[in-house]
């Protein structure tokens, strides 16, 4: 058995490595490579800033706080991350190995902490918005699924999508919304296409309430996410897709505060005519790769 | 205003950067400092590890988890931070920090989770073991409390202790315990000396019911801590002090799963006699620096 007795001459990258041999035989070896990179990082973070035990405390009572907000209708570890940039980084590189040379793919984003699992599912050309408010304007958001390498239509596709309301809120975050207002799930025709009425979106503040609002606050940062439309788009045999699009007209589009937007994402919404349903419209044509 | 959106060509220094940038004008610098540390490893880690959205979900989710667990008894936070080394590492820098160039000063060590705010004051000459457990073996400790460059006693330093029960637990863990069993606060007399009654520490598991417990058992450990009495010695005037020392014939002394053990906290308990209430006893004399 090792020592991980420590002389008090300050503990540098001995004792580091002392927390990292001592991970066991049996340690899965992704585990250990994601451990070890771990343990060096944080403690090199310390070591660099000269971390207190009352500044660490404070982080500690923070990330406590996190996991008591958070519930199955909220993930405020989740968000927190988001603020530092995280879940893009994450996103970006679980999207770029999973898709290494393919050239016009439909570009990734990030998940973010309001996708449901039981989404009703809902006929092509009906619509998400159940509840719209009066400062709402309705889009004819329509497109086509295609597999990138052969440009082949791709039907049954499923395309999820989700929104915030004009008032910057979920429907599970907002007890004046009807259930599963503003998100529902889509199936292509044979001709890969897909249709409904959504609101265009409105830049909306992240949730202030938590450890995440604080820390933005303390970064003096603004809280605004900018205008977007959620999409998970999925096809048996295919790479699932999970995007956000973006209003190219939205002030915050280069100032996201959870970092998602991508050159690729912003979409433009343009007038549509002849359709008592809706004043706007979107094309948005979505590309997924197969899975190997 | 500065831009954060992102072409989707790989999320590198320039994506970290941004994120960093992002900070306002009216950040204190010391919080702009330390995030900024925090923001580069952790993107960093994220990077050389190339991890993946599912893997980074795992680790939000067992953050919540902790946060969930954690109450007014109990900082899972806290130990999820211990096993991997960080509170004994921050405890290292703040000491160091503190104390740059005084020899002969007692050693710190982590306070961990189970202090107690309300720990009642008690004469010296008692005892904190009420319960005593049919396994358990008493011990006189007494010691004196000195000013480290005077050599000076230091009358009305109070001395806080706190061990666990043979059984493994702490008496906030333990509803079989009575309220405060082996814990209280003592007050030098005009020689420094402080004196009481506790049980010979017994090594003993953390928690394992939580996610530090599961991080142990994934990296193959054991979840030990080396037999230990917890101090925390305060007089004003003087840097407090909180430290541990570890029974210098514990098996896990070399291998204690939270990183705590520095060569010089080792002691040695030795035969008391002509004391019916202790068959042991230990001498721990403590050294405090000026408060500058």
């Amino acid at each position: 058995m090792g020592s991980n007795q420590q002389s008090s001459a300050g503990l540098g990258q001995e004792f580091t490595q002392n927390v990292i041999d001592s991970m066991g035989a049996n340690t899965n070896p992704r585990l250990r490579e994601v451990m070890s990179a771990l343990i060096k990082h944080v403690h090199d973070f310390a070591r660099e800033v000269q971390l207190t035990t009352d500044e660490w405390m404070a982080g500690v009572q923070m990330i406590n706080e996190c996991g008591k907000m958070s519930n199955d209708k909220r993930n405020e570890g989740q968000l927190l991350c988001d603020v530092i940039g995280l879940e893009s980084l994450v996103d970006d590189i679980t999207f770029s190995a999973a898709t290494k040379s393919t050239n016009g793919l439909t570009a990734s984003a990030i998940l973010g902490p309001f996708w449901r699992q039981d989404t009703p599912h809902r006929e092509n050309g009906t619509t998400i918005t159940f509840d719209t408010p009066s400062d709402g304007q309705v889009v004819y958001m329509h497109g086509k699924v295609t597999d990138v390498e052969t440009g082949k239509p791709l039907q049954n596709a499923t395309v999820d999508v989700w929104q915030a309301s004009t008032n910057g809120l979920y429907e599970q975050q907002d007890p004046n919304q009807k259930e599963h207002n503003l998100r529902g799930v889509f199936h292509t025709d044979a001709e890969g296409n897909y249709s409904f009425y959504c609101l265009r979106p409105t830049p909306y503040p992240v949730p202030q309430d938590g450890p995440a609002g604080k820390l933005l606050e303390m970064m003096d940062r603004h809280v605004f996410r900018p205008a977007h439309i959620h999409l998970m788009v999925q096809h048996e045999g295919h790479k699932s897709l999970t995007t956000q699009i973006f209003d190219k007209d939205c002030k915050y589009l280069g100032n996201d505060s959870v970092f998602a937007v991508k050159d690729e994402l912003s979409v433009e919404f343009v007038p549509r005519k002849g359709d008592p349903q809706a004043p706007l419209e979107l094309e948005y044509n979505v590309t997924l790769a197969k899975s190997s």
